[in-house]
């Protein structure tokens, strides 16, 4: 590839500069050492896992054993959102045929950096010490911060291809940033209940990707054209991706609702709705092609959005076979966007989204918000029992009068504030990766691992250094290749 | 590849209809409309995950913590076999060089639509609760919606590709309707205990995709050799699916055993009966071949056949050196299978195994019942002790004056009656699927992704439609490269 | 490639006899029958796996509940290491271009006969009942033999391609035992603190695998350099494990510390520390190159050098930003060996690191043991409380008055102990596996699966149906090939 990369430079004239040699690791070395200075300032353990507060906590709350920790409820919940975080949304951005390299390194790069700075963003926000001004963290804050870097890497797929590792730094950075004021807007000040984060991660990493990419409009991409597609084998990678997401998404939705009938109930809903979702977009996508053949695209990503859908509405009662139905829609939903939105928005918007989140993250997360505000608004003391109603709803302190109705509104309002948060967040820091000092490709540079990574020469590809026998060999497989179709003829 | 099967159409006369455009759209949706309906009017949640119920049931056993919820000492084990049965049996069967589409993505179809289907079946045999006419699912239904789909999983291994979408679909809506009745007659008619399957899951599956298999077959078969064979990296591939099934099969043996000490005995049992199958395995494998090279189909499958065979035992007191031997057997038998067994059932049965179930889970699941058999026979109270077998083989109610001798009798019975429903169910499911209405491939055209799924273009292999065009771009890359090892020099 | 090899025979001379037909064979069957009556011997359940003593066990310690079984808090930990066992390291050495079957296959055979001797070795050390001569067994036991197995694994990673399945059955034998002999000296005599092994795990394994390749170095060995690198998709098979092994690491840390705060912190900072090591990976790595592009030996390896160096001082109070900075150097140190000091190893000292352990585990592995020396001399009564001294760093029983410097010292000490066991033991081994009977490839014949596994013609190379073309394509490719070799050499 390395080769038509360069031939393309004469052809289409001096190459943009992607050298990244002193910006990437500036970024890196700067980023990581403020993270240092500001761990020293702020953060601490929490009094689980530090071993003096842990003896007092014991005492105080007198809990005989160890066992009680809060890790072996949180812990087996925090490893499979791990693995969906770095394994699951990594190789899924692994289908291009020749950026399977960026698709998991970037996204190892930037949800490694996300986590710290969210570690710190989310502290302030929702667990700072006013008294001695630190920070206490646990395993819940680990899941938090996952959660947190979920964000940027949704928007990292409507990019991918597209940008520069260092571009990738900053829109974590600002991402992060805004996650965790929209996220504190939503949760603490209108009191939404969010557990998978239909509304907080999705909704807004999606509109927050799709503005970006909006503003980077490359009007000359279909130079790349060529490499903006996959591979046999890139695409059963991307499977891997789809599978550890699909597989995990119930201890998504359930890490960090209440314990007990919360958790319990919110992977039990999530199960089930990502269940239907996949016959539904297996359906559609046969439906769609002649001959009723299956489209790779659609099963790597569709069968995920009704898990998206259900994450603000999963630890509330609204029954299995409304999720299923809630499944049964979105795979419809997210197949079409698909089929025709997609190329739509990219016609009619000139909005370039790479990996689809359009489909699989910015609607599905929208529409899980408006479900979870309708499920919150039809909740009733029948179904949930007086004391499940505040429990569920969390209607204490200065909530305890609130209606389920205005619960459902305030849900629906969320909702609309975390676009909000996407769109206007994500338009402002595309403006910033205008500037033209961050070293992204060319237009015919685009979907290619060469700008950026030492890629191997491939045996297929034949080393340089034979161009005779090469060129031999090639002739007799032509000859072979016509034998081979009489053979087959 | 594409063009090689319309060539052979042109060749073989008329192709066999394999458009599922209209009939696998129509089955998904009338099964997932179904599938909602019946949920509607049977599933609800149970004491532990619904709000209303978990807070009266707290009460009544005075629990005081929400952590007591069986949510947390089940859902672990429920992703590790979640796991096995989306990843594990899925990449399993990505080996073949051009059916790993196919391989990974019906297993993800068939089984996202079974443990739907399983949840009805399984709940209107166990947990339907007469009154109400309601069932109750929780986390422990999660496992075994999965453990249900496990048996058709298996049964389409013996069937890869050599058979349709649509066709799988209908293997599965039989196979788990068969393994509910079987599983009820099993272990709540006959009392038998199976906490990993080895009879129920095993054993079923295995003889029910071979029977369906042989009523299946192919004589013209061979037209589609040049497919059935893997190729480097789809080799690798499937090591995944072995590593992740072999790694968590002490989840799955021990997933629904008893809390305490059946689950902890279990699981290490399971881990170390697997753990000596891998050494016979490659004994065997090298022994087997001139210059002992190892063959990666036996090290992909036949190290697994201690699992299965520990399946019914696991829970027993078998001892560890005892685990150790079985699986010490099973790696022989199972490899000795692969190398003997399954080319001399193509040949005098007429019976086309792809993967070769009869050796991983039709012959190793068979022993696993009778193992547990004599196990069960040979417990004494001395090892046991008087509450200890009470406990084991749940010598209650009406079964309290069971001896173990009995159990072991009725344990042999119950792996009969599997083996049973297997030949039988799957010879009439395997006559249902010769109607020609369901799209399946005709025999030069096993194998391969092409008939059901769009295939992108692999660059490295050119369809040989275009010599022309191959011949000229040839020449360009040659050009290309030459420039390219300019550049590099 | 089968040719090449064939031919390489006839430029070079007699091949050297890589036939382990017999050899084998042979090891397998005679180690796994000893461990069958090894086990019969020695081997019994543990009081909360054994039905029997459980239940007494319930009522001397009047426990109520079954989900009080050890089984629930450590079984979640267990199978996440074990992933990395056989996942993560087997994958992360699947990088090389054809010895993918090699990398993951032998670590999947290795690791599991390792593991059986394991579980022996370390209960002759640490829990042999000296009255009945028996080893009680547990999930604990498990984790513990799986750790065990590391070492090896690792040193096989120094080894990588360069010798036998049976060389590497004899390198896991004394590995295991070397491992139980040094654990039983740092952890028992010396009360050293290793959570998570840096000393006895890594150091030890590190030091190990490379004095065993210093021994066996080949002065030829550039005679497989066509093999010894990666092509495009392998390196993204060994990004899987990259990944498990990164993102399981804290569960690796924090599987056998002491229940409630101690594994609690433990994960905190191997997740801090690992996720820092990231970006100053990334920063070097970048720096490294011409054109700032990233190399993927340093994302595969040089990403984990955290963990490694956080597995003693993870459990003790580091600090979150003290767990920053490991990550933040030890990721500058790791890239640095890869590009340095590994190249000089070979030059200067001859000796050839395949996986370049030493930067990965050697290095970072004793620098984990300084780091915990210091953290522990450093630790104060205001930081930890009276208690949390004693509980920490267990000052109980006849280390009652120690001192933290004192433990510093020991923990300095306890490296030292784990290196030169490692050296001096691999350097024994190294000279054993000298002997000619070994059947170890020859050194035009590394790095290459051809030599102990049967191998798929790969679609690329040829189709299979065309035996004449392929004929003459094989010559042609001789010829080439023949140039090749001669470019080479």
């Amino acid at each position: 590839m390395g080769s038509c990369c360069e031939r393309a430079a004469q052809f289409f004239g001096p190459q943009k500069n992607t050298n990244v040699r002193i910006s990437l690791p500036a970024v890196c070395f700067v980023w990581q050492i403020a993270m240092v200075i500001l761990f020293g300032v702020f953060i601490r353990y929490d009094e689980e896992s530090d071993v003096k507060l842990w003896l007092r906590f014991k005492q105080e709350h007198n809990i005989t054993s160890d066992i009680d920790n809060d890790f072996y409820f949180r812990y087996p919940s925090f490893q499979d959102v791990h693995v969906m975080i770095f394994v699951g949304f990594g190789f899924l951005m692994t289908f291009l045929k020749r950026y399977s390299f960026g698709g998991v390194g970037f996204n190892f790069l930037i949800a490694s950096f996300g986590l710290q700075w969210a570690l710190l963003m989310q502290g302030w926000f929702h667990s700072l010490d006013l008294e001695t001004g630190k920070i206490s963290i646990g395993v819940e804050s680990l899941i938090n911060a996952d959660f947190c870097c979920a964000g940027s890497l949704i928007a990292f797929g409507a990019l991918l291809g597209k940008v520069s590792p260092v571009q990738l730094m900053v829109v974590t950075l600002f991402g992060i940033t805004l996650f965790a004021v929209e996220e504190f807007i939503i949760l603490s000040l209108l009191h939404c209940r969010d557990a998978g984060g239909s509304m907080v991660i999705h909704a807004f990493g999606g509109y927050y990707g799709l503005a970006i990419s909006w503003v980077l409009y490359r009007p000359n991409l279909h130079l790349s054209k060529r490499l903006n597609g996959s591979v046999y084998h890139s695409d059963v990678f991307a499977m891997i991706g789809t599978l550890f997401l699909w597989m995990f998404w119930p201890s998504f939705n359930s890490a960090i609702t209440d314990h007990g009938d919360g958790q319990h109930r919110a992977a039990i809903n999530t199960y089930i709705a990502l269940a239907s979702c996949v016959l539904t977009t297996v359906a559609i996508s046969s439906m769609s092609q002649k001959k009723g053949k299956l489209d790779m695209v659609h099963i790597q990503n569709a069968t995920l959005a009704g898990g998206v859908a259900m994450g603000t509405a999963a630890e509330f009662m609204i029954t299995p076979y409304g999720s299923l139905i809630v499944g049964f829609c979105c795979g419809i939903i997210s197949t079409f966007g698909y089929l025709f939105v997609t190329p739509f928005l990219e016609r009619a918007l000139k909005l370039q989204d790479t990996c689809g989140v359009h489909n699989l993250h910015a609607v599905p997360g929208m529409l899980g918000g408006f479900i979870g505000a309708i499920v919150a608004a039809a909740a009733t003391e029948e179904v949930y029992g007086r004391e499940g109603l505040i429990r569920v709803f969390d209607f204490t302190g200065s909530f305890a009068n609130r209606s389920v109705g205005t619960q459902g509104g305030f849900q629906a309002a969320g909702t609309c504030v975390s676009i909000a948060f996407g769109l206007v967040g994500g338009v402002i820091v595309g403006f910033i990766l205008r500037f033209p000092i961050w070293g992204d490709p060319a237009d015919d540079n685009c979907y290619d691992d060469e700008v950026y990574w030492e890629v191997p020469e491939d045996e297929e590809t034949l080393p340089p250094v034979l161009e005779y026998n090469n060129h031999m060999i090639h002739k007799h497989q032509d000859i072979s290749e016509s034998n081979f179709s009489v053979e087959q003829s």
